[in-house]
């Protein structure tokens, strides 16, 4: 995208695309935050309260609640992954010295992908027994990674990165989505088999990016 | 505005109004991050999981999926058009030193009109075929695009923002705005050939004002 | 409830809540504005987009979309209320040295109010001929308003404001909030009327808050 | 979990993990605010205005209002507790002096209980007769409190809070939640009894926590 810029007519676009510079990732930290919040609490959206129609007894109750276990378990997933992304957003983000349009653009994207979550979520859980529910929900978490991975690269490789951003940081987070992805990716062939053994794989490698075992192979990823 | 200001008694409206104008930018930033992030999470509700009712394989569900893709399309129209409007405020937004009350209504005024958005892209992707559809969703822009435009010269008329809004940098964001909302009107125009013509060009020249690409005379935008 | 605070067992209460009021007034306004923004969005989708069944034509639509109008006429008056309350709570804020938790819990429940008004809104905009739909609609705008004066009341009473807040500026934030109510009160009663009477009037005094039009007597306000 | 990570492979778990716990605590706070912010105005929605179908008298209308009364009690009931934990995690943000990634993972789990407020809420005003949605409410409660229980633990074990976190307020801290859930848990047991008797000491105790009355004995909590 830098290409494309400098073939732009330059002083029309530079100064209107560069003026104010400063304050653009306080206000992309502010969104994001906004999106990642509304997104975390509209998941659980999706977890509907039975219908007081037929129920007449705290037995019935209990089974109704009991039915409820496939939403459960996605929002557990989605708010896994919701919050892995966070993080890793959060971690561009500090190591960002200032952000140009293409980067702000790039975000924007970012945040597309992250908003979309609550479809695929919903999805997930009403055809939790299906493999294209659970192949679309994989869909979205390569999005989201994969943006990911283009902000990076496009922030390195235009020098929009701070010094605390050394080639050694910059391999980890790199790699960190790499293993990732394939990890992700491993998953949902894994729905071949069985898309419940997909699911619990993911939320497996999912957990292992949150708590951080002590599983030698898996905490260096 | 500011004519209509200085007819009013000025003791009592002043100390009241205008008391504190410090930190009055900063929560206009915080509010319009939180509208623009439920905005662009709540389009994506329009995209509703299809009904588990009559689906009984894969297939079923793929048929459903494919089902859904003029919403896909809203949503991504209005992401796009989210992105650019919330592009374009902050441009502003940085280029102001300070902000009375006119000004923080006419922001709240502006901040209204995006929140129509989640209607008229329902609208539109409920009825995408329909010119009066198409109309609406066209109207909503140009009515952001219109309180955009009115922030911005009642700013400059009075004074409320820095050095570093040049006039050039002015008349960029003034073009800006004009040339975009002559697109507009011209995609909408189209919609007497054809609804779905109309949404094609509008997404084209939103693309264009997001990735810029290269094509000499879009550049300009 | 300074009187209440003082009776309490001094050092337990003390050292838990008074702990850190050193970023209590960023984080309330971050908390204000997230809820302003999400009730601003939400009163939004209570207009609904037509149901497709019905609908065969161009014209069809026209008539669906000018049934919405009590729908939108009510969104138009809630953000109105939203905009002179937002305004009114930020003028505060801006002008609160400090807070502590009576003030914080006063804040919250100022909030909660706020976050009524979407029901407020519905019911109001479903039962627009109504004279109770009516009162219900007011009587939400006068508890946000009782409810900004008491947060002054106290913060003044307990020497939380700045020295910006001179006994002027003071008397000045009292009497808008006074002859407000007054006004809203007077629109509550028009509803003996009749209800659309009642309505009008109070987006009649609603403008004259947002736009303060030059008519002598309301620029007093 | 610190035992957990010096376990791990050193070099690239640190230099990812680790690179930027600078603005970690304001991104937090953001994304704690967004949640409970969305949270407090989602629990809103459960009210909904009556079906406008048998509704032919402003009598009818009266007594559909009347007949919400349980979802305004649990609307008031959860607005006290996000008020309450709210407080509660500020109160601990503000003694952190930096976090790092285990302690992000704590908040976020903080935030996934608060986040199914909305969901317990709607049980309860669906169910408020029967003993098993008190009980889930209670467990929802108790989740974000034992999380806010835990957030402090691991702070003050890994030395991430500050120097005004004297043992003597790190005291106060852990009484208080400890007080406040065994209230909470004795109020569950008493849904044995009544669930509505239950509903009605628990929010007793809130409002305690909220406006502090000067009975002796609670004022220590």
């Amino acid at each position: 995208m830098s290409a494309v810029h400098s073939l732009q007519s330059p002083t029309v676009s530079l100064s209107y695309n560069q003026a104010t510079p400063g304050r653009r990732l306080e206000r992309i930290a502010g969104l994001s935050d906004g999106v990642f919040a509304i997104v975390m609490t509209l998941i659980v959206l999706e977890i509907h309260v039975p219908d007081a129609g037929p129920i007449r007894s705290e037995q019935d109750l209990w089974n109704a609640l009991l039915g409820l276990g496939p939403r459960l378990v996605t929002y557990f997933l989605s708010f896994l992954t919701l919050g892995i992304f966070w993080n890793g957003q959060q971690t561009q983000l500090n190591l960002f010295g200032s952000a140009d349009r293409d980067l702000t653009w790039l975000q924007l994207a970012f945040l597309a992908t992250v908003a979309l979550l609550p479809f695929s979520t919903s999805l997930l859980a009403e055809f939790i027994t299906y493999r294209l529910a659970l192949l679309a929900y994989w869909a979205n978490i390569f999005l989201i990674g994969l943006l990911l991975y283009l902000n990076w690269l496009y922030a390195t490789r235009t020098g929009l990165i701070t010094k605390e951003a050394t080639p050694a940081v910059s391999a980890a987070i790199t790699r960190r989505i790499f293993v990732g992805q394939s990890l992700y990716a491993f998953g949902a062939v894994l729905s071949i088999v069985s898309p419940l053994l997909s699911i619990a794989f993911i939320v497996f490698v999912q957990l292992n990016f949150a708590i951080a075992p002590k599983i030698p192979i898996l905490s260096r990823v």
